[in-house]
């Protein structure tokens, strides 16, 4: 398996990261072909596509023996699922798939030609395996049932950022931290304590508790790009 | 990167197969796991799902230097596209990706417990790296703009198939036989010809033409399993 591209996201580690594509739609980031793959002639015919197919590597992932269930955070961290019936990293190939948004194809200094897409849920440096054009007729199934994830897919809290913390944010990169924070980023099994986290998003920390069911952000710290 | 398990089809050869997954929906196969992933556990929770991902390998694919340009067969084999502007096999990573539907999770002897699917574009036998639940929330966009393979997408032949030799055929392998053949399985260069063509389905070898734009099955003979 050859590492094809990068992605180039505001998010440096895993916590914060929307658990699957599309739930931040806003989030925009950058697929940065490898040099070896660094071929515009590869990417021909693929400015009429509207979405696309990432296929990638949780890197953070280390791997030890495979288990056949896993503790999805959405159930609270609590109940096991086979890990075949969830999108969990920990499975025996640790492949992602994400659809995302396909914005623009731009020519970058020093990055050659980038695809710019919107919704991944990539963090920053994943390595990228394969790129797809995605097809409505054979990709798309809505009515689709989502087993128990079902449950799951609106669970949005409301959030309180303080506007003087929210302007220290450029403004195009609000609306996607904002809709982040919404998915309550904490891990399954800390949900119900009210303790602070914090995470990176671009050269920020984002500080913030959750208290009766708000999403309260309390600092926003500007630390290193 | 583990084989976790192998798909068991009708379609023995490359020639023939639907091009993509859900062409053919009622092309029934199996996904039957290796024995290291012969577990139960890890499909528990599945049975919510009516559509899963694969992705696999192209098994057949035998990689020198990879080309940033193919040439789609549905586009009659002589123009060149991006390679990531299309599914081709030929790609810097032979990854697959389909979406099936799900229709049964059973326990066969000598198999373990397999899942029936339903649409699979996979050759008997091709490698599976991944299975992941299809969710509707993040995967579905009947929206999406399908660039140059929207031309293509409904490209469908009439087939005349003499009842006589369609009554050789499996009752319920007939319907994904005859929806196959509708898909024109020629290579893209060869179209224009009228030589006759057979492919492996099941233990049938199936003989048809196309001529004035209509696949016309001429002979099925019965080999071996």
């Amino acid at each position: 398996m050859q590492v094809i591209a990068r992605i180039e996201s505001d998010f440096k580690e895993k916590f914060g990261i929307p658990r699957q594509s599309n739930l931040v739609p806003s989030l925009e980031a950058l697929v940065v072909f490898e040099k070896a793959y660094r071929d515009e002639n590869a990417l021909r015919g693929l400015e009429g596509y509207s979405h696309l197919w990432l296929i990638w590597g949780f890197s953070e992932v280390k791997q030890q023996a495979w288990s056949p269930m896993v503790k999805p955070p959405k159930l609270g961290g609590n109940k096991r699922m086979g890990v075949f019936a969830t999108r969990s990293p920990f499975r025996p190939n640790p492949l992602g798939l994400s659809s995302v948004e396909l914005l623009g194809i731009e020519k970058l200094p020093g990055k050659g030609t980038v695809l710019r897409v919107a919704g991944a849920d990539l963090m920053d440096g994943s390595p990228i395996y394969d790129i797809k054009p995605y097809l409505s007729f054979t990709d798309s199934h809505p009515e689709a049932r989502n087993g128990f994830a079902e449950a799951l897919k609106d669970n949005r809290l409301p959030v309180t950022f303080p506007p003087e913390l929210l302007e220290r944010i450029p403004q195009q990169k609000q609306a996607a931290l904002l809709s982040a924070l919404s998915l309550d980023p904490r891990p399954g099994y800390l949900i119900g304590r009210e303790d602070p986290y914090g995470f990176a998003y671009g050269k920020y920390d984002i500080r913030f508790v959750v208290k009766e069911g708000v999403v309260q952000v309390f600092d926003v710290v500007e630390g290193q790009a």
